[in-house]
């Protein structure tokens, strides 16, 4: 199931994506009252997903990302596979939406793509085993960790490399029911491609970062994990279009703008 | 003025704290409408103080913290004062207030204490200039960046050194009436001094770091910046109690218990 959230006449509703991904026109939303999580309650409105603005599938209350967890992205940058995963925050300012621009901040001038599986997470939790891991997920979306790449390798800790606003794009919707085990992640800009990976080489699984980030921290519905950028990442321009897609999901795509 | 946030038969609400705090019985709560942002709402209800339970003062989005930002510190532990703030993220879940345990986590065998000023932000703002800093002040309280320091020395990035349930201590209140220039920031572990420093010692002041951070990030009301810790950290263990105290505000104090 495929679940957006989306402004429509000044609402903001979650609602069912229905139709044919491949084919956009034909695509409808039926519309949910409250929030996803739980039981759904459809109101019984359908609407053409053509005729809504679609928002960040979830305004997460944290982002979790996992830095060099595919060993060839890890080497293209010079660095070695982190011997326990590698964890950072993005913060909530930085999440745009499927239709919101990336802003080129003006203190970074190698501002990069990493397409990313991203894992929404459906119920409060920590301590999370293994086998219980698939409990706590409610779905997977597409994620951009857009990141300024020069000013990353100048300050040692990467909240403001990592956590400008609009450096987290999310979208275009949650797909509920997936297998992460082994999906091809792409990046493209301006149509040319420039990353291809597959969740299959992640270092660790969806499944060893949950239970290496709730040993430590409580996780909340909505919350979100980024797992890692396979091999491929580069610049980004202003006048850019960027997009990232995961198979069994569909395309997150955003252009590059200079900030205002 | 003192701003607490409490909860008293149920009901979470902001207050005015009254009296001498020097008098603990004496203190009492103006008890006020909504939140304390823009014109003040006093309900006209007073509490005695000693009946309600303090929680951390504010609930942030965000809590953005520095690391290094006092050179005797930095030294201690070996590093360099950084060229640039080390600027990293404390998430929500993290958050405790005054009357709450700091809980040890069972992946760390060397949690620290590190006494802080937090500075609480009061309104939306970004690429704030030096002038216009006092204008996003909301006010000051006294903070605890506890760490796992071990996790923190393994891991390269500080998500889970830093971010673990229980490691950003918030309290006892928020004074908004105050000059951050030149504090005494003292910390006690069972009643010794363990750190004794001064708000002057900081490498980059208040106003920079909100300058710095804003450049990147969007600030919301509540959220909350530390402003790095005073040479003098050391270990916590089960059992222990420690305060945080910073001239002009208070005391914050938390046990630390064992994690259940």
């Amino acid at each position: 199931m495929r679940i957006a959230r989306f402004s429509s006449e000044g609402t903001v509703s979650f609602g069912v994506v229905e139709g044919d991904a491949a084919r956009p026109e034909s695509l409808t939303l039926h519309v949910l009252s409250g929030h996803p999580f739980g039981d759904l309650q459809p109101t019984g409105q359908v609407l053409p997903l053509k005729d809504v603005r679609l928002l960040p599938p979830m305004l997460p209350n944290k982002i979790v990302a996992v830095g060099r967890n595919y060993a060839a992205h890890a080497a293209e940058l010079g660095n070695e596979v982190p011997e326990v995963p590698l964890t950072f925050f993005k913060p909530s300012t930085a999440v745009v939406g499927p239709t919101e621009n990336i802003a080129y901040p003006p203190f970074s001038s190698d501002v990069q793509y990493e397409a990313e599986l991203a894992v929404v997470i459906g119920r409060m939790c920590r301590d999370v085993p293994h086998e219980r891991v698939p409990e706590v997920v409610f779905g997977y979306t597409c994620a951009n960790d857009v990141t300024a790449r020069d000013v990353q390798q100048r300050e040692g800790q990467w909240a403001r490399a990592k956590g400008f606003d609009t450096s987290c794009p999310l979208g275009p919707w949650i797909e509920t029911d997936l297998d992460p085990a082994d999906l091809a992640v792409t990046c493209t800009v301006n149509g040319e491609l420039r990353q291809a990976g597959r969740t299959s080489q992640m270092v660790r699984s969806v499944a060893d970062l949950i239970v290496h980030i709730t040993e430590a921290m409580t996780l909340l519905p909505g919350d979100v994990i980024l797992t890692g950028t396979p091999a491929g990442v580069g610049p980004l321009n202003v006048g850019d279009e960027v997009a990232v897609s995961i198979e069994g999901i569909g395309t997150l795509t955003n252009k590059v703008i200079k900030r205002g």
